[in-house]
């Protein structure tokens, strides 16, 4: 406890961090925002998808009534790239215990003409709202604790494929999954991590958005290796997180026709379900895994 | 195989099926389709969430350049009744491997004002241009063989919550799921069956759509009876359905504050896993089960 009080003060604050300046949107007229998509928050030379929600979370949290993500729906439509952007909102239905909206993030390609990157359909209501039942039968991730866990920055196996988002997250993954980092992938579809904020900022309904598309991809472990583009994704938030670091788990078991499904899981240090979510990726086939 | 050869005359086919004529949308204009919602696709007074899905698949297989979904997202506004309908839908971007529109179903309500029930955004592409590679760490639903599973036809205990789709479907429960029915639901969310349509026609990927939201939610095998609305439901279809009946099974691991989330696997005869789904939807705390 003592240990954390001191860190603590050093940790950035929801409202005042670095995910809370890089996903601010700037009102043009209602229901318009512009925004600096932050090269920070690239993977390669595209901009993350998580990032990328969690931006059109943060913009229709302002257009709708309803403040908290409660399910989010995008189709990814084509690469973002670090710049100036717009997100442009439409607020589809008001209703007394959900909103639902529709965003879309544009820029401009090199003859200054409009591309749409993705576009989102999302329900929001009031997390506080919820009555506190909890009936799940899930369980935790089994992860070992987080000193026995391994990230981007530590040696002497560095992670394959650093990005410049690794250098924003705090990822410390479970060992069993790192098989690809070191050239044995294990062939299961698993990727477990701690997941957290680089400078210490606890978790909230946004920063849920970026978590569940944050991790390596579990084709890595599949023995697969390269991009694997997200064609489409989907989050709910269950809950708003405790503070603490979260645990990250993500499993494919279906990787068929050149396309997988990716569901992940975000548990909060309470050990509360806070996050679910199913992507649809498309992969490439027949290469090695990346070695260190 | 003499058996199948006989029934298979009087069998319905796609293109000529209830389920055809009872989905097939009317172009008025490019990308604007009428439609009437059949009362025999109902559930209480709603028209089904996922016979509404295969409505707008279909418009949207007409309007976009490619005809498989691969994968489909609706948000759910409000309640959808039998009768007319008008079906708007966007093509928002064709690419060579997927094309992705959007499209909403509308409905006049007593005023005669338009009210929007649901929204729907989607990828599509063509199933039969995907390579063959099958990597499934999933295995099939454990199901006993369809004569030791019970629909709702059969006696003496006919499942509760009886609903005009089901004189459409052809539906064979898993007894161990089927708890709930006799008043002594299992407490595990999960829900198995046998899926068809009544009148013999196979499934191909717009019944998918129907098939992965047509059981009895899971909610009455965790004790909730009453309506179990959807707020959001996302499929993935993987794989053009072999012949013969389907194999659905549903999961629920999170049921708190009031949601659930309802995973669906839909597996052919072939052993191949074909569509998977996921959403989430409202429940009513509290109430026993109904009793048939």
């Amino acid at each position: 406890m003592s240990e954390q009080a001191i860190a603590s003060d050093r940790r950035a604050v929801p409202g005042d961090s670095e995910f809370d300046r890089d996903t601010a949107v700037s009102r043009r007229e209602p229901g318009v925002y512009d925004i600096d998509l932050r090269a920070g928050w690239t993977i390669g030379n595209a901009v993350n998808g998580g990032y990328l929600l969690a931006v059109l979370g943060r913009a229709l949290a302002d257009a709708l009534p309803h403040s908290d993500p409660f399910t989010v729906s995008a189709h990814y439509l084509t690469a973002s790239r670090p710049g100036p952007a717009v997100v442009r909102t439409e607020t589809v239905r008001t209703g007394r215990t959900l909103s639902t909206g529709q965003a879309s993030l544009y820029q401009r390609d090199e003859h200054g003409d409009e591309v749409e990157r993705l576009r989102v359909l999302a329900s929001y209501g009031d997390l506080d709202a919820l009555p506190d039942d909890v009936r799940t039968t899930a369980t935790p991730p089994a992860l070992p604790p987080m000193d026995q866990c391994f990230g981007p920055q530590d040696g002497p196996t560095p992670v394959a494929g650093g990005s410049a988002i690794t250098g924003r997250l705090m990822l410390k993954l479970d060992p069993a999954t790192l098989g690809w980092a070191l050239g044995a992938p294990s062939g299961k579809g698993e990727m477990r991590s701690w997941f957290g904020l680089a400078d210490g900022r606890d978790a909230d309904p946004l920063s849920l958005l970026l978590a569940v598309d944050a991790l390596p991809p579990t084709a890595f472990e599949l023995g697969l290796s390269g991009w694997v583009p997200t064609v489409e994704l989907t989050v709910h938030v269950r809950h708003r997180p405790a503070p603490g670091p979260l645990r990250v788990s993500i499993t494919t078991r279906n990787l068929a026709g050149g396309f997988l499904e990716e569901d992940a899981e975000v548990w909060d240090s309470s050990d509360r379900l806070v996050a679910q979510s199913r992507q649809l990726a498309r992969v490439r086939l027949g290469r090695p895994a990346n070695r260190p």
